[in-house]
């Protein structure tokens, strides 16, 4: 089954590529690495707005960091045209908008982890770092930014 | 014009690295990437102390933020001795002192951004994150880390 | 003397890795590169709860960085199967459970600057960014992420 199949299977439509409102790139190649910026949740296209331990659930929280993961898939797939090349998610930075007082953090970054796994397979099975930040841009909930490898 | 002759009508002057005070780098060449430690906002080479939505304005954050990239330009520089080799600037992730209420730091790390888009061009066109830290190295007010490539 | 008698002199005995509770990998490599997941600091086998500025001192969280550094090596031991294939420890980021107020996130990074320069010697050296989080998994006190690089 393609990835394009799996994403189906799973009833996600990938959304097209947000260009930034900066000066700054939605993903670089450089040699096979492909480097994707910072990704914030969003909900309805507006930044999804919350915090983890103040007006979300933990269960919330996992939902929009799986948002973000499909929000990261669309560009991929703008990067590299053809998600069926990606040779591996490499590795994932995931900050969870936090009080002082949330501590679960790996449990909102699963949301991501495991929609990689279910879309890629053991090729989606990445290492990484999640961790509470003290605000993310536009007030959003989870940011996430991503490294991936693809084959020649 | 060449990196010099740019940052030269830019009235910017490079300063020389500091030396870290511990046991670790201001960079590291891997094989094509140039990886620069954190750098941390300096005024008149002391650190940069404050915090957005308490005591300094976006237009100061992005002010400091341009500051963090020509210390990283000059850390660049005495890196690979030749700006006009680096061929592309990669990653930056930017780090804003924030209170849980300032949401901004896209904001804030646009002055990093857009200095290293005038200085390089299409080749300081980067990917980034950006997001609140809940306090940072000597209470600086910004701090920023950036991955590099060199041309052979 | 090899990394494993260096290792022995400073009395310092690799753990086992522990398998992740989800959909990610303790370490990935990638072409040279080894990453690392963000290893949170533990105490007896136990998440090491705690924050900087609120009831932990500097030194005690130094110590929760040496702590964590140990873990890495055990983790990047488990990546080689035999560290002295490791030409550089690349870069760390080092995330400090921090109040608004703890700016000391350099002194606890150095917790972990200082191990790897013992047992790699030059090889140690690396570039990292270090500063304060909001929040990390299980209330502990620091956590670390790690690229590393092998020969071939």
């Amino acid at each position: 089954m393609s990835i394009y199949e799996k994403l189906e299977s799973l009833n996600i439509t990938l959304p097209d590529v947000t260009p930034p409102v900066a000066a700054f790139l939605p993903f670089l190649r450089s040699g096979n690495f492909i480097f994707l910026s910072g990704h914030i949740a969003k909900m309805a296209g507006k930044p999804w707005v919350g915090r983890l331990g103040e007006n979300m659930t933990t269960a919330q929280g996992k939902e929009a960091a799986r948002a973000v993961a499909i929000d990261l898939l669309g560009t991929l797939h703008a990067a590299v045209e053809d998600l069926n090349r990606i040779s591996h998610i490499t590795k994932l930075m995931v900050l969870v908008n936090s009080t002082s007082e949330f501590a679960e953090q790996h449990l909102v970054a699963n949301g991501a982890s495991e929609l990689l796994w279910e879309v890629f397979g053991e090729k989606g099975a990445h290492v990484r770092a999640a961790f509470g930040a003290a605000q993310i841009p536009f007030g959003s909930c989870v940011e996430i930014d991503l490294i991936a490898e693809v084959a020649d």
